[in-house]
């Protein structure tokens, strides 16, 4: 069977298909470079350079003094605002938000009900997924399920984090372990956000489908971030804690597992992909994985070197990007690992 | 037009319908009355019989050494396994998971997946939302969307809170303001789960329709809940903070705009209700609001007064109660008000 809008590659897609207007992103201030960071945190430029291969990134928090300059609402709402804008579609078609995050302003009110408020909206369902790397895909793998099947025609779907909490700037570094170290330089924060359709609008980028699924069965996780509570904030302990050798070693092979799968799931072939976004760990980790992901033919989309690793906003940066290079007809896959408890995540898009 | 399963009511249901198969809960340890709170927290008893009207509480943390017993993901696999077993569906029959909280175990990895991981499953969506009272409902319309519009067939959805992390024991309470104090008797923890089948399984409760919508533009929150980062976590602040008196006035009001929006969505008149969940703030708050509902047929199932209000698993323990009395073709509403950015919630049942 030929697909109706694009001629030139072989087969129809398996599922229902959903449509992303627009896109829209938030960088809290001015990039913060290695140079500056290193100042700040009392470590070496090189060992930056050389092992997390992130040039910049953006934080919430200034650097000299501490103080919170934006929350994680209010960079989603500058981010969905400016998605909204772009759609074309006015601020009553919107019938739902989604928004994923590993790291929200407080545990009650949801995020997402602020960011709401900031853009005016009310009188609809809100959601907040709690999610890594795979949240921004949770979300919108929602947003594509409730108005492919929800009863929804429009729906705003959101990512972001804000690290803020854990950048603690009182902080000695210069005998920092390189795993204490890393979460200091490898993090960013930042939003995105697209508006979700289920007939074509603005941008017109078919969501083919989208993969998401849990593969943590009796494995550790690779990751883990932790809140204080009221009981237990004066533990001496790490916020933050990464197992490095098992998200080297698993990260790579899980992301060609998710590229062949989604390969597989739409009948597409390699040749078929225009455009890669691949995981984005890190500028170091990024490139290797791309490299192994065996797709030689299609344009790498990637944003982690300049804007660190800001979690659920990132797909959103890559898919910003992405828009000013895709053609019609031309198609996109994006894969996403979350390290945390192992989920395999990712999406096919096609501009019709 | 007659409805096919409830021949003594009269009209059919709106929307597509999901189903209940069965219901599990979880509460941890021995019940900790008001004599024993107040002992230990060096309170009035009579202030908190008087004032809160709840008897019983169940902890995760033990209240004599502050040791923390039960996980969240604990008290959550621990009913998502009952619910399981209860519904006669196999493991490799769950498709997906849905888990709403207020109070995850840590950022992440999202506490549901350490619960998937406990109950042996694997290579299924799941998907955390973060929310407080209004998370069990926002997950069984979830659950209900899944699987009626989704493509699926059938998933577990589980609600659970676990408030240890904010029972600071250390702290002398004598002195304490009774906003603060309020903190300490209000709440307790537990959790909930439910199978949600497309077709009619187990015990056959149909999921009507399910309401979920956020009214909170331009209203300040009634309830907020803090984390401490490792930035902020020295900083002299309470965690959890309440407006009582927007509570007191706001969620009697939209307990009946909400059972007389699903009523109106339904077609069901007040004699068509033969059971009422009530919102779950606290014994004699929800006394008060169960009064003002004017449904004087229908029996109220309520049960904060005896589990203390454990948040995202209040929905459940009703739920779980309600299956020992309904009986076929008979009808319940569920009403939740979630006060911290003022989302109006609530579900409508008819076992066939």
């Amino acid at each position: 069977m030929q697909s109706e809008h694009s001629p030139q590659h072989g087969s129809a897609p398996p599922g229902p298909v959903s449509y992303l207007a627009s896109v829209g992103t938030a960088l809290p201030g001015d990039p913060v470079d290695n140079a500056a960071l290193a100042r700040t945190l009392g470590v070496n430029e090189e060992w930056i350079d050389v092992f997390i291969g992130t040039r910049t990134r953006h934080f919430a928090r200034d650097l000299e003094t501490g103080e919170v300059r934006w929350s994680l609402a209010d960079l989603c709402a500058r981010a969905a605002e400016q998605a909204l804008t772009a759609s074309g579609l006015a601020p009553h078609e919107i019938d739902f938000v989604v928004m994923g995050t590993a790291t929200p302003d407080h545990l009650m009110p949801a995020t997402v009900n602020h960011v709401v408020d900031q853009l005016g909206l009310d009188q609809i369902p809100t959601y907040q997924l709690q999610s890594g790397c795979a949240g921004a895909v949770q979300a919108l793998q929602l947003g594509h399920t409730l108005v492919t099947g929800g009863g929804h025609t429009a729906g705003l779907v959101i990512g972001g984090d804000v690290c803020s909490k854990h950048l603690d700037l009182d902080r000695d570094l210069s005998s920092a372990a390189p795993s204490d170290l890393v979460n200091y330089v490898l993090f960013g924060d930042g939003a995105g956000a697209a508006v979700v359709t289920s007939t074509p609008r603005g941008q017109r980028l078919a969501l083919r489908t989208v993969l998401n699924r849990f593969t943590g069965l009796g494995r550790e996780p690779g990751q883990v971030i932790d809140w204080f509570g009221l009981a237990d904030r004066h533990e001496d302990r790490q916020a933050v804690r990464e197992d490095y050798k098992a998200i080297e070693e698993s990260v790579p092979t899980m992301a060609v597992e998710i590229l062949w799968e989604l390969l597989e799931e739409l009948d597409w072939t390699p040749e078929d992909v225009d455009f890669l976004l691949p995981p984005q760990l890190s500028g170091r980790m990024t490139r290797r994985i791309a490299d192994g992901l065996g797709l030689p033919d299609a344009v790498e989309v990637s944003c982690v070197a300049d804007t660190g690793n800001n979690g659920n906003a990132l797909p959103f940066l890559q898919l910003e990007a992405l828009l000013g290079k895709i053609g019609q007809g031309q198609r996109a896959l994006a894969v996403a690992v979350e390290s945390s408890k192992w989920i395999k995540s990712g999406f096919a898009l096609e501009k019709i």
